[in-house]
């Protein structure tokens, strides 16, 4: 299944190899070392005035925090998430100091988990980023403060064979990637 | 001067070496190749829903859409940044095809703006965001319309001596990393 990036120049390995699989592993683990990476890269991101707005919750697959992240999914993603090796609930820091919004806030947070991914990529874990979940129910479940405000869950695993997929889930996962033609995202004077 | 990010376990060389200089080359240019490189790393981010909400202004030092990115920066930030490469004015498309407001657009948009990043440093260029410019103004010089938000410029180049900087941004280029302790951004139980 080729699934890397169709570019009209080569792009690094980590970027043209990287999408977002729904197949995870079941079996497949994360070590102490390789979350503290992921995370580490998350830390080391650039941000407005350094304010670093994010702030991650983990669970690794059979403890308390991965069936809390697993059960604020949607129902289409609880299909396929809970088998990935860890879950992560991304919250961005919205307020500032002075109680103000931090307009970057989501932003940098964007920043931040792109590079958590990079990292994770180079590890030989997968990651699979979604919107779909329930985002008042993460609040609640993990007593979030003000400010706290949930952006993404993040499934981080192996992936395996698109065959150990529902159909529906399969048909999405073997589909070819799209994306905007270049010249629509830029001006392209060159 | 060593600015790698001082983690607890070794990361990817392009996400510990990454810093965002202000010392530039003004003589260093980018080539065609490097920069369709740069933009198709961002076209190939993974989004919500794939709506891929961000559209990039980019100038080429000595042309006329870098001297508008120029005249919208910051006081602060027009005594270095027009020593770069290219300034790209990043906006996000911050409305859905129906209208409404695309939530995830700000935090998409720095996941591409990540990788963009990425690429560019895999090629030899540094990358320096910018919040500090004037919003109103960029979506005035560029004619944007609604629901197409300016959230950042960024400056692509080549880094060179902090010597080339005034004393008060050449102190502020030697002054070693900081962040927010691991602990602080995640729970690590591990």
């Amino acid at each position: 299944m080729n699934k890397r990036a169709d570019s009209s120049v080569a792009l690094h390995p980590l970027i043209a190899e990287r999408w977002s699989p729904r197949a995870y592993d079941e079996s497949a683990t994360i070590s102490p070392e390789d979350l503290s990476a992921i995370f580490e890269a998350a830390r080391w991101a650039p941000s407005a005035f350094n304010s670093q707005p994010w702030k991650f919750i983990v669970g690794i697959r059979g403890d308390k925090k991965f069936t809390q992240i697993s059960s604020v999914l949607s129902d289409f993603n609880k299909q396929w998430a809970p088998r990935a090796s860890a879950l992560i609930l991304v919250n961005s820091l919205t307020l500032r100091d002075d109680g103000k919004q931090n307009p970057t806030a989501l932003y940098d947070t964007g920043l931040a988990v792109s590079l958590l991914t990079v990292e994770a990529n180079h590890r030989g874990f997968d990651v699979h980023q979604m919107s779909g979940f329930d985002s008042a129910m993460a609040k609640s479940t993990f007593a979030l403060s003000t400010g706290v405000e949930p952006v993404a869950c993040v499934a981080v695993g192996k992936r395996t064979s698109p065959d150990s997929l529902s159909d529906e889930i399969k048909a999405r996962e073997i589909a070819p990637r799209s994306r905007k033609a270049l010249n629509e995202i830029v001006n392209i004077t060159w």
